[in-house]
């Protein structure tokens, strides 16, 4: 582990997994945060704007945070509040955010710091990719500027929204081809690792017997998320897709990765948005890192650790 | 006609018959210039920034121009160089630019203008729309503001880069998307007007028998032109492509346009960036004033006469 | 023209337009009529197979007619009825078929007839390509057999079905394509030309005045035809696609002819279905021969003089 | 086991590994060989036509041939001659066909016997399904009058000819399409599970020590293969693609099975020819039970047993 903390900026759309996964960064001593810019996801921009203030109460933080891209590039919206409930933190008691969002917008934000720390920056997203694609075609020295991205979403294998797709690609695949061709140093965190991360009743049973808040607001989010991989996948809890992405910046070494192509579908129809992943690299030089494989325990065992910290 | 001009940002990729329309505009008290923002296009961006300085400089103007995009949202970049020379500006003895650029991002100009003159503004690009695309999904607002936008690009028939697609169209086709599903007030005027619109010997003789640099180079630039037109299509010269955008903004009458729903292709293959135009509104409502006639002689006269009113 | 008349094989989906060409076909001393294959199209098959049955009944023929494919190769089936009525042929007092079709299947008629007769059979396609695909898909060698396929569909221009394609392209693109890239010797009469053939109220009542119950039939035919064209196109009357088809074998100089590249788009989306027609010739070689001007009033004076021969 | 053996068309393009599935089912008494059809694919269908020749021969039967499609129905051929050597059956000392094909097409031969036997023939095509669609659109009663189709293709992740499509639906992946969307019943054998049945070094010496000719040529065309899939990926041997869809009738609890929905796509581009299995059933009812598991030992003892009792 690096002494100096990683510079670093957490994009998404909470959406109950970006919560937790924003709990575990902010509870981290390994990274240095400088700001979460929200974005159109799993809900409607006002709501992950509003989420992304509440998260940041409820730990007690007062990063500052700003409102980015309320729609895909070219796409229509796509919604998963089947998934995150209608607001996209479904818990009670939840406090009010402790101050407005920054007026300056996300993809200003991500320029500016970025231009600003030249190589340092890592961007962890874990939602749709459109704040980053726009922040790129804005400002083409940008891929070459960022030390590095971690994103939560696509997958080498099936998919969750379609049988092809995962959610966060297909939310905005014009957005992820943009950074994936862009050159950037890039991680991909797919379903293919995360949903081997789930949270059983007996982890959600661990995170409530912390005994703070955010343990039990943990532990009530990922119980109502669980009825739905129940249903869908018959798996015993929803899978922790955006922690692990945050645990992957903090301990590269909990996931196996391998270099390949990754080519994102932008034709419409069956595989919209899939991640095409050509793990043997016929094709062309590789454009990213992917997990192949995940150290389960050791991963929850971080989290559950780190969201202790926290009020 | 009113009094008051009308306030408007050219944008374009100049690119010869870009600088014969921004001639035009430089000239025409009906309309009030409030910057030109460049894109990538006929040529790539440091030259399209560049001859936009020698545009301006040649008419004798001070107005501020803006470094925009530099590549399309999504395919990768388009030239037509074979059309424009490889400077976008093939004439002799061309002033230098008498100021740079402005620090500011075209697409934050565009913005900023909009937001300031709410309802105003025209925007006339006569290039890929990358910039206003950019402009749309970071300002969502934005449509609403804009007073209208008359954009010289697609085709209700046969496409000029494809046998489906007009080149301006097929340089950004999700930017034209973006930006024909925006709701913003909008006029197309495609290559079924401007191939009408010839700039025949007599007319280009015309033009260097007005006296004065502009008519000169003018002509100069569109010799030049005509190569292509002759070989390709059998014309006797080349399209006033661009200048007719500008002249349907000072005179709209010169043009016949009727409403329709246009659509643009994203889909890659034989019709990419094809705007598919429905001629009878049989698929759902307008969202376009497409021109389907003009006035060839009366708009040439208007030409001839404004560009006679330059240094 | 040739003392010796053309060994024509007639395809199609009647549908009233089909029923006009076939009676213009079998009328005409210039054709040696083999047979007639029904396909699915206006209708579904066993209409299109029963309306066959019917207009030879009508014409007082005996010609062998054979059933076909019942559904387009790849797309799901497209009906036309709102064209054509739900029967295909809305007339009151048709004949009853005086034979069934033969038992032979369409495609093995098409296949057998071509090789006992190799450079010799044209082939007038009048609705979707599917008969044609699929004997040239089971029968390699059967484009360089065929004299020549002169195929009623498509348009350089705009569509009818869709704002981008012809009906009997959108019917079955994907057998459009297998056609046109076949290598055999193409000429298309599309829409360009055949919405300029109108049947008008005047030419109606040319047609009823013939005295003839072709003539009575054909009226009324065209009358219901009328209205969906008054409506949707504002023009007095319905177009005479299929009888320029069959005119342009029996009097090519009938029409104007340019040799270029067409391709049909099989990519689903806005383009489906579109014949991309390369009218300058900038992309390959020819591999069809497209009407792109007609002598409608000479058309139509052969048409009704035609017509006037039969019962 | 049933009693009596099971009606087969064998339909492939052999390509070594459909000659070893052959080899099995000759040697099966489960099965009741009816005929084999070739088809274009692994190489072209002159060869594959004189293969199946060849692969008879060396067994000792005088089973009938027939030879199909000679190329896709619409995209370009496809050759996997890189895999299978320039003529498909790369082993030294191969018998002369005992016999010429059979003069009835492939795809007539499938549709007669299918309905002089409705409701008992089993097909399985381990090739391109080229000859299946054209049978299938030319006789629309086939489908239901199948008992079965199991086809070797396809895979429920990662492709082999690209990262996203295996090589026989690829090689047409219209044909597949209307298999899948045919309504037959159908099982599929695809890459997910053949990748997993290695012709190991050992495996080959066993078949070697058989101490007959077709273990001998089995051992070399294995042998031949094997370097491919060591390069490409790292494994220690060819996968045994096409004897297990054989195996799969002869005995269906070699493998697991699931139901579920499977989309063929037909878009050209990344995906092209990709299966797309919606494993969790989430979006329509299933059209095929697809292998997910495979007894790999139990299925090569029965490979090995049946081989040794060829000549």
């Amino acid at each position: 582990m690096t002494l100096r903390p990683i510079p670093v900026i957490l994009d998404g759309d909470p959406g109950l997994d970006d919560a937790v996964a924003w709990w575990l960064a902010l509870a981290s001593p390994e990274l240095h945060l400088l700001g979460i810019t929200a974005v159109h996801g799993n809900v409607g921009l006002p709501l992950t704007v509003q989420n992304t203030g509440t998260v940041l109460a409820l730990a007690g933080s007062n990063l500052p945070y700003f409102a980015g891209a309320d729609r895909p590039l070219i796409r229509e919206g796509l919604s998963a509040a089947s998934v995150h409930g209608q607001t996209g933190l479904p818990a009670k008691h939840l406090p009010q955010p402790r101050q407005g969002p920054q007026q300056e917008h996300a993809v200003d934000f991500i320029v500016r710091t970025v231009r600003e720390r030249p190589g340092e920056v890592t961007l962890i997203p874990t939602g749709p990719l459109t704040n980053l694609a726009l922040a790129f075609r804005l400002a083409p020295d940008l891929p070459e500027k960022i030390r590095e991205v971690v994103w939560m979403g696509g997958s080498t294998g099936h998919g969750n929204r379609t049988p092809a797709a995962e959610f966060n690609a297909l939310a905005d695949p014009h957005a992820a081809r943009i950074v994936f061709e862009s050159g950037v140093r890039l991680r991909m965190v797919g379903l293919n690792v995360t949903m081997q991360c789930i949270a059983t009743p007996e982890r959600i049973a661990a995170l409530r017997e912390l005994g703070n808040r955010t343990g039990a607001v943990s532990a009530e989010l990922l119980t109502f998320y669980a009825s739905v991989y129940r249903e869908r996948y018959g798996l015993s809890g929803g899978a922790l897709h955006d922690p692990l992405a945050v645990a992957a910046v903090i301990r590269p070494e909990l996931l196996d990765w391998r270099n390949m192509p990754v080519d994102i579908e932008t034709q419409e129809g069956l595989n919209f948005g899939r991640t095409v992943c050509d793990l043997y690299s016929t094709t062309r030089p590789a454009n990213a890192k992917v997990a192949i494989g995940v150290q389960d325990a050791d991963f929850f065992a971080l989290l559950l650790e780190r969201l202790g910290r926290l009020p």
